[in-house]
């Protein structure tokens, strides 16, 4: 644990403004008081804050985080979990959202991070080339969360074997009609993309391993908000042969889902089982079988590993397995539980 | 709206970055080509990306955004409605997350924010006079969320009239015993702490003013999260003479509540009626009633005012009505409702 700079104005009797110019050498302080903060830092072992050190040295001590959407639940964990790493690390995180064509196309036309950042940690979006060579002709060092890169430091989930777990989970409960509500981007859509139709590609590898028919109509692809899965869900309950499954590929979309089947007086699981994907905060509360990516780790490994080529080391790529997690929304379809009432 | 560089581009058949380079005097660009862009920029009525011009102001163009916390809704929420604005406008975000007293103490001590931003907008800390000090110091603007201060741009509450608003709905209800799961700061707690001391105090005047005793049993304070509010509640399901009713002062508390409820065999709201406070972006997929502070509209006013201030405006003070949002956790107590089954 690092000593901070209250640990240092204890020690000396002094305020930690005062500790603060002391080291920085600003004048107006007794020389008697600035020698007994000196010795203070020296004998608790204080390494003088990084915001004190920038001028010093040059760097911006400053990391831009650069992500497609700040409002959904996913960005909002993978910003504070990069943020708590960069913080301890002594690092700012100047912040861009780039939630247009527009605005990102500006962002990698104009030299935006030049001097004001000295790596970029880059969350969900596919970087064209050119895109890539921007940030690097600007000095950044850069890291990909949901994306890979020869020479960057990258994140990534194995999205695929995450759609499969989840839809193998329902084939092994004995279903046979499972749907995916899926997320589609629409054209100008800042997101990456990639991720979600992964989930989609291993949805199809479970049901063609099990000798299921893939069936259209059952495949749905919207956007990826509670008011999407409450529409999907309300739209596959007018299907001829309904599914007795549903895999979402975002557990906001399962919450709505969830949310039209208690307004029509399903039951969930004994009516139609639901298996979510992300283990949002609020998926243990409502009890959401689902599958958990790691979405924390993605945003603190990818913000260790820009510290580590910012200070040398090599670009490390980390890929996580995503995990099923079992909690109420899944069971045996009603036929084989003849005889339940 | 605003005309963006890519219609400039398309105008003058020329990529992106080829207008940035040439509207920035950067050479290498063809007199004509300069040219060109130029006339298309002016007939369209482009304004040169603020970026480009931060330089010749002298100004950051940069505003630093000050939360106790990065990962709790309210303030990924704040953020994001905050950070709109501060984009549309032409600036960059700075994010800080002073989660420790350690980590804010350091802040206010050292000049963080010196030349690298224009303005400070802090949401939910109750500054002591020196922070605030430490901020004009640095020659930064100042916007407050959730605290007032004399010269300072603000966005309030009126956070009592919303505890009273969600209590006196269960009280017209019927409702005598009304518990209250507060938010309590812990020791260090990075929190403001204002407000939701104030949405207890609304709980208290409209039992009083019903003539119901105060029952420090119904009293809680604990933890804003989700395993909190499942604890609390169980806790609740232990007095000797329970609640009929619920005021939960934030919805994260009031979601874990309601976990606890159904894991009871309880039905809400026929056994149990529940408010929350938030009106988070999953409260209408669950169903729950709510207190809708305007989350976004704090973190949106806020910049706006910030802004402005630094357009020469005088420094703006907005305080938001709470307003009751009723879904479907909220019914007379049983008693009153004799002949139901």
């Amino acid at each position: 644990m690092s000593v901070s700079v209250v640990s240092v104005a204890e020690r000396a009797g002094v305020s930690v403004s005062t500790v603060s110019r002391a080291l920085r050498g600003i004048p107006g302080i007794a020389e008697s008081t600035r020698k007994r903060v000196q010795d203070a830092a020296e004998e608790l072992g204080y390494v003088a804050s990084p915001s004190a050190s920038r001028l010093a040295t040059g760097r911006t001590r400053t990391i831009a985080v650069v992500v497609p959407l700040l409002s959904k639940w996913f960005f909002a964990e993978v910003i504070a979990a990069a943020g708590r790493v960069l913080s301890r690390e002594g690092y700012d995180v100047l912040l861009t959202e780039l939630s247009t064509p527009a605005l990102r196309a500006e962002f990698f036309a104009s030299p935006r991070l030049h001097g004001r950042s000295d790596g970029a940690l880059v969350v969900a979006l596919q970087l064209a080339p050119e895109e890539f060579a921007a940030l690097e002709a600007q000095g950044q060092a850069v890291a990909l969360v949901g994306s890979e890169r020869t020479g960057a430091s990258s994140v990534q989930v194995e999205d695929r074997a995450g759609g499969l777990a989840a839809t193998r989970h329902l084939v092994n409960l004995g279903h046979e009609r499972i749907a995916f509500i899926g997320i589609q981007e629409l054209p100008g859509s800042p997101l990456g993309g990639v991720p979600p139709a992964e989930r989609l590609l291993g949805y199809r590898d479970a049901l063609a391993g099990a000798g299921l028919p893939p069936d259209p109509e059952l495949e749905l692809g919207v956007e990826n908000t509670v008011d999407d899965g409450v529409a999907a869900m309300a739209s596959l309950l007018t299907r001829a042969d309904p599914p007795t499954a549903v895999v979402a590929a975002s557990d906001e979309l399962a919450f709505g889902a969830l949310s039209t089947l208690r307004g029509a007086g399903l039951d969930v699981p004994r009516d139609v089982s639901i298996v979510g994907y992300d283990n949002h905060e609020l998926a243990r509360a409502v009890g959401l079988t689902t599958i958990d990516h790691g979405v924390a780790d993605q945003g603190r490994l990818a913000a260790e590993a820009l510290v580590a080529t910012l200070a040398g080391q090599p670009a490390a790529v980390g890929r996580l397995e995503p995990r099923l997690v079992v909690r109420g929304t899944t069971a045996p379809p009603r036929r084989l539980r003849a005889g339940s009432s």
